[in-house]
Order: C-alpha cells, then sequence, then structure tokens
C-alpha cells in the first residue's frame, strides 16, 4: 500500500486514518503501531492485544471523516446528487460554498484524473479545512477560489454541473446560469421549503427547465436471526434537492 | 461535440438519442432533423415547428435510458451503493449479474479511464443487450463475462467491491469472499426482507464485519408559487440494499 | 340484523350497501338478493352462482364508502385526529366545513348518544349530501349548520374540540378560539407547507400553546410465503395535520 | 369539574395528573395547589410564581401518560387500528393482552357506556397495573380476565373486533376465530416482518378474508417564521399493523 492511503481500522469501533510506517494510533482499545508495508484485509494488533482489521474505507466513510466545522452532505443525497447532475470520470464541475470539502472530495474522487472541480468559497479558515480535508483525494485535480459567488459570480468558468450548498441558492440563479454550460445540469440543496419554492420559481424565471425537487430517506434495518425489521429511529429530514437543465 | 455522444432532445417530453449528423428521430411531436455539427444548448426545430433543446443527459437519464428485458437499478439506490461501496475512478469492480446492463454502465463510466468492471451473466441474451447498452460509455474498460456464478463464482477475478444483483445472493457470498480483496466491500441488493435475513446471516458465518442493511426512498416535491407539498403518489419500495466488508 | 345496517358484500371485490329484505344489488358478478333475515358472517349467492361473505364494515369502509363530491380525511389521518383531540364517547365537537360528510360520519360514531358533532358548511349542494351519507349512522346526535365560518365565525357554540378542513385555517383562528372551550383542542388539516405555516404562525399569535404539525404515512406490505416485502408504490401524502390547545 | 377528571398542567412542560380539591402537585418548576373548583382553561400560578394552564388532555395524552412496564400502542398505530376495526361507542370488543392498560384505556373510551372491552391477561402484576390505569376511564365497560389464551383461547366470548398484542398471534388465530362474531375483524400488531409472515399465513389457512398488512409512520414538522421542513429526527418504526376479515 502507498504511503498517505486511507485505511479504516476496525475492532467493533472504526477509525479512519492514513497509512505511514511506525504511525502510532491510540484508542480506548490501545495503542496500534503501523508496520513498513500494509494491505488491505491485514490484521493488527493493539497494545492491549486487541485486533483490528485493515479495511477499505467507502466513499461514505472518507466524507464523514472529514474534519468538520459545518454539517456535511449525507451520503444518501450526495449520491444521487452525482447521478442526477451527471457527474463522471472526466467531468468540469463547479461547486458553492466548500465548507468543510467532504462534498468536494466525493466530487474529486468521482471526475477522476481526466476531470476538474472548481470550488468557491468566501472564508478562508474553511479554504484551509477544505484543503486539509482535501488531501485524501488521490487526484490534483480540483481548486478552492476565494470568492463571494453572491456578488462575484462564476466568471471565467464553464461546468457540466454546478453544485449549490448556499443559504439562499435563488440569489446566485443568474450567476449560475452564465456558469453552466449549454445544456448543462444545476444541482442545489437546501433544508426549509420557503428556499426549495424561491429556487424553483427563480430557476423558471431564469429559463430552466426539466426542474425537479426531492428529498432522500435512508432507512436502516434491523436483521438477526429471530426478527427482522426497521431500525426504531432515523434520521428523517437532510435536506431538498433541486436539480434543473440550464436551457438555451 | 463527437459523433455517438448521448443527447437528450426537450420539449417538455424528452427523446435520449445519440448524435449522428442527418439522423432523423420521429416524434409525435413532428420529425427532428440534427444537424452536422451540434452542442449541448442548442435548438433544433421538429417538421412541425416545435422547438427542442439539446440537453446533456444525466447518468439517471442514461440508466433509464437503456433497453431493458428486466428491472433496473433505480438512480436512488444506485447512487447510493457507489459511495458505500467506495467505487472511485480507478477501482476495480465486479457485478453479477449484469441484466440489462444499466448498472454496468453507471459502473463503467464512474471508474474511469483507469478503472475496470467486470460483469457476469449466464443468460446469452442478456450478455447482447447489456453490450449494446454499453456503447454509451465513453471508456472501453469493462467486460461481460458469460458464466453461472452460483456454480463456478468468480475464479481469476479479484475486485476492490463486488455488487450482486441476483435471486438469492447467500448462494454466492463465499464466491465472493475468495473474489474480494482484503478488506474490501460487497453489495447486494434484493426486494424481500427474506433474502436480506439470509444474506446478512450468511455474511456473518463467512466472517464478513460491518454489515448494514437499509433501504432507500425518494419523495418528489411538487412546488408552485400558490403552494409546496409532497407529490401525492411515490414508488415506497424497489429493494432492500446490504454493505458488508471482508474481513481477513 | 336491523333494517338498515351497513353490510359489506365481499367476494374478492367488496359492495358496501344496507340491508333492506329482498333489496336486489347488481354487480359484474350477477344479482344478489338480499333475504329477509341476515347476520354478519353469512353466505349469499349471486345469480351466476358466485359466493359473497356479509362483513361488518369497518369505519374506514364506511368513509370511503359516502357519495363525495369532495376529496375525503383519509382514514390515516381521521384515526390519529380523533386522538390528538381527545374526542371520545360524549364529546362535543365542532367541524368547518362539513364536505361530504365523511369526517361528520366518524364524529357522530365516535361521540356516540352523549355526543355531539356541530358540523357547518356553506354550499348548500354539499349539505344535501353530507346528510344524505350520514344515515349510516346508528346516532342522531349530528347538526349540519349553513354558514360562512369565515365571516360568521362559531357565535352560539362552544366545543371540546374543533375540526378545520377548510382552504384557509388561518382566517378562522380567532373564531375558533371563541369556540373552543378553554384548555381545548384545535385541529386542522391542510396540504401545503404554506398554509400549516400560516396557521401554525397564527395559532402561536392568538395564544394557542403545545401547537404541533405532522403528516401520516401509511405502508402497505405484500405477505406472500415466498416472500415479504413493503409495496412498491404508496400514497405519499394526503395533508399535515396541526394540533393545538387554546390556552386562557 | 368533577372530582377525579384528568387534566394537563401545561407550562412548555406538561403534568397530567387528575383533578382533587387541595391536591399538591410537585414540579421542578414548584409546588402546585389544586383549587376547590377547577375549569379547563383556568391558569394557576406553582410556589415560585411559574403560570400553568389546565388544559383537556387528548386520548394520547392520557395514553402516554399510563404506567408502563410495556412498551405501549403508538397514538398513530392506535387511531388507525380503531377506524380498521369499525370500533365506534357500542361495540364489543376484545383485546389480548392487556399489559399496561393503554390500550385498552382507548378502547373503553371509545365504545362508551353501550359497549363492552373484555380484556385477556396472564399476568397477574400487569391485570393490577391495568386496572390502575383504566380508572381514568369515565365509563364502567370493562372486564380485564386472567387467562392464557394461548391455551384457553377466548371461550364464553363472541366480539365484533378482537385486537392482538401478543409475540405469537399466529398461535391464537384458531382461537380467535371462534371468538370473532360472523363477518367480524381481527387487528394484530407486530415488531417484525417475520411475526407479521406467519400471522397472515395462518390467518389465510383459517379462512379470513380481506387480510391485509401496513405500517404507518409520523413525521413531525417544524415550523418557524424563517423556516418550515420535517424534524430531523424521527421514530421510523414500531410495529405491523394485520386487519383482517371472519370469513363463514
Amino acid at each position: 500500500m502507498k504511503i498517505g492511503n486511507k485505511i479504516l481500522l476496525y475492532s467493533g469501533k472504526k477509525f479512519l486514518t492514513s497509512f505511514e510506517p511506525g504511525k502510532k494510533i491510540h484508542t480506548h482499545l490501545g495503542k496500534i503501531t503501523l508496520p513498513d508495508e500494509l494491505e488491505f484485509g491485514n490484521i493488527l494488533n493493539s497494545s492491549t492485544g486487541k485486533e483490528f482489521l485493515v479495511l477499505r474505507p467507502s466513499i461514505s466513510d472518507l466524507m464523514k471523516g472529514v474534519k468538520r466545522k459545518t454539517t456535511i452532505t449525507y451520503p444518501k443525497d450526495a449520491g444521487i446528487m452525482l447521478l442526477e447532475a451527471g457527474v463522471r470520470s472526466g467531468s468540469i464541475v463547479g461547486e458553492a460554498g466548500t465548507g468543510s470539502g467532504s462534498f468536494t472530495l466525493l466530487l474529486s474522487m468521482t471526475v477522476g484524473k481526466e476531470g476538474k472541480v472548481y470550488s468557491f468559497e468566501k472564508r478562508k479558515e474553511f479554504i484551509e479545512l477544505a484543503l486539509e480535508n482535501l488531501k485524501v483525494s488521490p487526484w490534483d485535480n480540483y481548486e478552492i477560489i476565494e470568492r463571494d459567488v453572491y456578488y462575484e459570480g462564476f466568471v471565467g468558468h464553464k461546468f457540466d454541473s454546478l453544485f449549490i450548498d448556499l443559504p439562499e441558492p435563488w440569489e446566485v440563479v443568474k450567476q449560475g446560469r452564465e456558469a453552466i454550460k449549454g445544456g448543462g445540469i444545476w444541482v442545489s440543496l437546501s433544508p426549509n421549503t420557503e428556499q426549495v419554492k424561491k429556487t424553483v420559481l427563480t430557476l423558471q424565471e431564469e429559463g430552466f427547465v426539466r426542474i425537479n425537487s426531492f428529498e432522500t430517506l435512508r432507512r436502516e434495518m434491523v436483521v438477526r436471526s429471530y426478527g427482522t425489521r426497521p431500525k426504531e429511529i432515523m434520521r428523517s429530514h437532510t435536506g431538498y434537492i433541486t436539480v434543473a437543465w440550464r436551457g438555451k
């Protein structure tokens, strides 16, 4: 395994870290020292004799694992946002704002070597945090731009798809329209119905088409030999996703 | 735009097709003739004078657009499956069975030039159909293998993640275990609770860890100037997703 | 069984009717002639030899069975509305508007001989329809009052609980406050989030307490020997219920 | 107000108690002394000067207010169970088991003076607890019978509707069939899908018709002047309700 690779140490509890020979990880289940060579699937013993499996982190794990100063986009939302926005290996995408960089990381890992991610953020402390978090990406395909897009828009850029995670998405619809390539896709995420409504009505005014808002729910199951049922408590709401296409 | 590129012609109704100069598309809104050069965002006029926008299809559009002889994986499920399985640009992934190739297409578009998709299918007619549908992918990174994995498993292959869309996932847990790299990820999808239970219990027996089953729901919103509310009817169930990690 | 009793004739399909000796019911499964004496659980043969069971209708059946010119309150909502409003045998309750009388019927059947239902409706044709539908109730405990409560309120009445099914519930909060007894309960039902918000904010202004809005969902299961799962399609939205208590 | 009437003292927090002149209620907001005469809507001052409103408890409040040694049926389920079972003022209903008596209380309050509730429970300590909780009902229309219905059934009784809240409902289908009047209604509630399946298949074998299983969800809304949205966390699962009609 290459130095710097993200690994998930698992022993009932999980610890997300990156591989460096000799690195010591302190957990409440004892201290783990990483060996000189490591492969996924290896077993490491902590100082208290506890066995830890070296697992391949999912993208959900990596997103949840960023250092955060903001709420992050939930995987249940992030996955469908990528698909609705047509993001794939090679896409050129925009994002505002960057926040902790969790969704930026997902974009970077998805568009890969041939793609490019431009993320806009006006708060300096978030830019630093996000750049730190983005080190997990194996690709050098992202750029964080310090800018207040409410006032300055996305001038100088053209995106296949644009993701808006700002409190007032309707205030950047005009700017977004300029920056989305013909026939390209807008995706915004907002917790409140009022935000959804203002955004949708503004998208209509600005000539966007195929405008669609929805939310996603993830319901965990409890599976045991003696009984199968949904979990008793669930996260009921994160936000509404709005997708739209730039027309002419 | 390159010849063969997928485009979505939109005029209230949508028509998914691929770009070829001079191609004629017959719709109930008139005949559209594609010009010699085309860009996303262009407007085309049909023979009845109807304007059509040339839109960039989302991955959801492409998945829904495959010719099918089977039910396909819904985008709401497909998106989170990719994230939970850690699929990214560059991943080596397995799939059984191929079916109409809709999810195979998503995998191909996500893992990109550096990645690789091996999809297993025993029914010849589906292999042909899937290969036809996979022409949409810009990458030559997939292989469909004619094989009954219930009996023959995945011998000769090692995957970062493996996707199972077969009626009896529990019957291939052993085979899957062999084929998933250490620390790698299993994802299966099944409509019935009985299938989920058998799969989860078998994964436990075979030493998989972090086993988790869940379903996702997508709830559309109706947004109008005079009222915002969820749509009255929704798709309530597609299937349960089970994710697990191969341990040692 | 007494003449006039509601019965459900069931043979895969169901037919809601009332018992009268010699009555003929024409169905696509043949003609059924009701005998002189009838008990629930009896079997009747149609003219084509089809067997029909005589079942006891649930309140859901009776509510769905009314002749309607409006949408009716769904049982999933109606049941919890009764409980939240504290309606029981003996309650004095108000309702505006009556509509087709389906919820009025439920109220009448629940408050019983010692209770009383006052239902307000301004449209004459609905009053007639509702009175027709209310004949199903075994109790003579309801009164439909022709009045536009937006303008005239509920003057002359005092209710333990008041149910509002009008397009603009916030316009009758003041009037409702006058008519609800001290410590009594308001319940309104509206499809749109904007309606909920206006109603809640007005209830707050008028000194209502314990204000709570929610929606209910009913998810049907498919149970077969070979597989158990939720139904694929469900009614996703009917309306939001708002409950509040009149303070001082 | 009559002595013994249940009241809800409300001051942001709520305290369910019953009216007795001179009674002292100790809360963390001070001590409240009930006056000689009390009406709903009155305001009482605690020893610390805090104002308490005297509110009419909803049936939900009363059900949640019972002293419990078991989980109780949630109002979202209880309401629809009553409607599907056709319970109304005057019904003759059965229940097994009684548990803490919360649902028994609801049945008693709904069937009223002309109705009757027979509830079966084998554990003596629950019978005592339920009888204590049932004092809230204004009606003397219930009877708790000490009996193990798995072994002894409901011999000697005939019900319009029968409610089963036991771990193995399928084990009392035969006994239930004997005790439900012709054309009458079975309702059972179970948390696990395996229980639902066994119950449904046994109901089919025993000739029940119109068998239907479903679950209900209650999703709370957050309504503020600056934003409306579903609450972030919800109770996702309580149990599946199965309704069926006794045929011949």
